[in-house]
């Protein structure tokens, strides 16, 4: 039997008129902003008049650490919300945005695969509704006020060596790291080093992800901090008054997308933060307008749960008020495999006691899982290799850990694969077992936070820091930055730093080479490796393939 | 009688569906992409589906030089169409997009003013249909894969030292004129020189609007030259295989957007290049789209006829294969009192010597309008402070130059007051007397080509080329460039090169500083005077006081 691509089952789908989801979720087509027949943003207007309502069960949807496996956690998304409206109950999806510039990297992605995806694909990974053009545009403003303030006597007095601020692109271009600006002469301002990122690593992108409303938007790009003076006191955007015309330019970006599964089932597409330097989840305003509008709202947090779990809860739950009400970790048989020490050649043969060496990966997002206080279902991504014994073993050893594990076959069947999934999740969430708590309060130092992280979630010894960023953290607190929430920046290849460590490694330590706030977005990062936040191209890059053809169809994009 | 602004008059207008703005051209409501409910556009199936039709009569709005006193083109171009529908003509307007960079520097423009401006305007000051962040995202893949080829070891043999392309962003940032790329050392590429140009400068801007479809598009943009090797060869963005995906970036940017005005007639505004270094009309696409759906279409040209309508007739007209039945030159009251001499603070009194004495600016460029073959009627474009005896003043310095001068009052009350205008516009248009030709042909040489303009249109004595300019017009004759329009690149104050020569100067010379070859938009600049292809912003930059009110309306941005 032959299988289809991913694009061409998307482009098989029967899209409805955007209007027509709108409607599943009650929204009137006056309140959606159409970007064409098959995307619509949903007006501040109506978002405002849900308000009142009672909220729906929010589903997170995590992984295991991800590996050249391929776990599939879209994937299982978009099955689970097309299986929970598949047994009549009334869902809808929330996941990120995806970056343009990347994919004339490597190839684009599907948002899902198979036959769990959201479509319209070409347009997800091109402009879409254009909310990261107005991210770059409000990042640009403000880069572009900061030189002009200096260039016009810098009243500020700002510390032309101390810009926090990177200007940003939204396209991988490795030349634009590190540049010179304002060369030229005395027209051009003062000469200073300067530097781009790509525009998912702007804390205005986290920015707009966590804010609840315009106002709350304005007032965190206010307090985002873009330099220091001499006495090393911050200057704010606030101070530039940039903030208000920042806000005009993400007035339209702030307002979720709407769109749909193969299936017809809504799905928000809303925003898309770095999941190192940043949080990794869609934005606060899409899923809490579903849980207005769904009884069943089912996200995801990018990279495995020990980074996007855990930011998902401690940064974005705690922040914006969210509470999930069960948790789903996607694990498959491959990965298992992996983690248990097999080669990424031989993952199509049986072999069971591999599958079981690689359990106590799993094992440990569960427990970690279950210490936030929700309850856990571990999805089985089937892939078609698998064997019924190699399934069997995961689910003993699931069952071992207290939890339960369920076979998915949305990728191949749609949701005909994911009822069993669905109907299991939704009399866990129904029965309302959920205690959720993020796992440090408040008013912790922020050094006890990053070690209680490493310690609790990562399993490590501890976190080294040295004096130098234990100093900076301790200058925070003073400055009144004590109650942030750490955001954590580690390879989400493994528990530990180093990436080649599957499993479930313990007595490492986890040394945190720097710290940085985001005061707008309202986090602390702990850098804890490498983190490249402009990435390059490849030798070939895919934009040397990617075409329209004859039907005036793109190729070369996925 | 206190009068409104252009904004309170914007807001106040009973806007239409874009789809019924839609019907009046007979575009079904499946072939409008929509943007909101009041902007769309116009699917590439249904443009293909009318290229049979017959073409509606190419009215152009083009204006004086100039001047602090401001002539309204744009407002007259929107009052002349409303006019024509009125007197129950089926008219559409064509005009170009705003960049939004500079509403951030100084104010933003309405599209048109008083009581005949097209809407949305705050969208058409911001990011509108996205077209330009599309623009910047294309432009910015091509020097993104430019650095990424010498990076992996420049097979092309490009000459580091000899790359033409300019990066661009669409904001007013000095900073970014002169800037040093790639530094930080090996993983980061190979130190250079570069800068940003503000995107409508971008030749990608210029050929989205020359091109007649998306094939046209992807041949010219694989035309442009990036750079040249050491041997002084040309490589084209061909050569890097960019060009399939940046046609690609460009796929929904190539469609023209429809809106409309305040009596809700169609207005296609689309595409933006700039009017000196570019030609500085709409896109060729929009403006032969209404032709097929309408039977009088209204565009203008940037700037006064001596530059705007000069490249419109032989740059866009000559290449589209347009020829226009009408040319409507505005002039005010005002601003041939200010060509006579008189200070902007005293244009209130009336002084009809003053404006008799202005008048030889306007008569010189109805005698170069009607040297391309086509009739001439002038717009006197009313302010409530013009006299009777001041408005005589232009009829009968018209008269004697064997044209015709209408007073149009639509800033005050909208087609009410462009009747008489669009009754003899469209008379003069019907009676089919043009005999379009541009005034050099696609032979001439390079250097006689901008003689033929300074000399024939400017009134100059001579254009002043050095020999390294001379031979760089040889060699790109040799190279099979001999063919191509020029652009000239000059102030567009004055008909000489010296912004303060009001009036119809003679003696002058035009010295050509410096050309430039835009292979793939299909003309060769020839730069006289200084030209600035990124603004600053000022000292106060309007961005500190845009910002969202109470009730979510812009401020500031007007």
């Amino acid at each position: 039997m032959a299988y289809k691509t991913d694009i061409q089952i998307a482009r098989e789908a029967n899209k409805l008129k955007i209007q027509e989801i709108g409607a599943k979720l009650g929204i009137p087509e006056d309140d959606l902003l159409p970007y064409g027949h098959d995307k619509a943003k949903v007006s501040q207007s109506f978002i405002n008049g849900v308000q009142d309502r009672d909220n729906g069960k929010l589903i997170l949807v995590t992984a295991i650490n991800p590996t050249p496996a391929g776990e599939g956690k879209t994937t299982t998304t978009v099955g689970l919300g097309d299986g929970l409206n598949r047994i009549g109950k009334k869902a809808a999806i929330c996941i990120r945005e995806a970056s343009l510039g990347p994919n004339f990297g490597m190839k684009g992605g599907a948002a899902g695969g198979g036959h769990a995806q959201i479509v319209p694909m070409e347009d997800m990974n091109l402009h879409f509704t254009g909310d990261f053009h107005a991210i770059t545009s409000a990042h640009a403003l403000l880069s572009a006020m900061i030189d002009n303030h200096i260039y016009w006597g810098n009243e500020l007095d700002i510390d032309q060596r101390r810009i926090v601020w990177r200007r940003v692109v939204d396209m991988n271009d490795r030349a634009l790291r590190q540049v010179n600006v304002s060369l030229g002469g005395v027209s051009n301002g003062f000469p200073r080093e300067d530097g781009f990122d790509i525009t998912v690593a702007s804390e205005v992108m986290a920015i707009l992800c966590l804010s609840n409303d315009l106002s709350d938007l304005q007032k965190r790009l206010g307090d985002m901090i873009v330099a220091y003076r001499r006495d090393r006191t911050p200057v704010f955007a606030r101070d530039l008054k940039a903030d208000g015309a920042m806000t005009v330019l993400l007035k339209d970006a702030m307002q979720p997308n709407l769109v749909q599964t193969l299936e017809n089932n809504p799905a928000f597409v809303h925003g898309g933060p770095f999941a190192n330097i940043a949080h990794g989840c869609n934005s606060v305003i899409a899923t809490k307008t579903a849980l207005k509008l769904a009884d069943y709202v089912v996200t995801e947090a990018g990279f495995g749960a020990d980074l996007g779990a855990e930011k998902f809860m401690n940064i974005k739950c705690r922040k914006a008020g969210l509470a999930p009400a069960v948790v789903v970790c996607v694990a498959t048989v491959r990965a298992m495999k992996m983690n248990g020490g097999v080669a990424k050649a031989d993952l199509g043969t049986e072999n069971v006691e591999a599958v079981r060496q690689g359990c106590p990966n799993l094992g440990r997002h569960i427990e970690n899982l279950k210490s936030f206080g929700v309850p856990v279902v571990v999805a089985i991504n089937h892939f078609l290799t698998d064997t019924d014994a190699e399934v069997q073993a995961i689910k003993d050893f699931v069952a071992s850990m207290g939890a339960e594990a369920i076979l998915s076959r949305h990728w191949e069947l749609g949701s005909e694969g994911s009822e069993a999934l669905a109907t299991r999740v939704a009399e866990i969430a129904d029965a309302d077992t959920a205690n959720f708590a993020p796992i440090y309060p408040d008013d912790m130092p922020l050094a006890d936070k990053i070690q209680t992280i490493c310690q609790k979630i990562y399993r490590a010894d501890a976190a080294t820091m040295d004096d130098k960023i234990l100093k900076q953290l301790r200058d925070w607190e003073e400055q009144g930055y004590g109650d942030l929430p750490v955001c954590m920046a580690k390879t989400q290849y493994s528990f530990s730093t180093d990436p080649t460590q599957r499993g479930a490694p313990t007595g490492h330590r986890v040394p945190v080479r720097e710290v940085r706030l985001s005061a707008g977005a309202g986090f602390v990062v702990a850098v804890c490796g490498e983190i490249m936040t402009m990435p390059g191209l490849p030798r070939h890059p895919s934009a040397e393939t990617i075409k329209l053809n004859a039907d005036g169809q793109i190729e070369g994009l996925f």
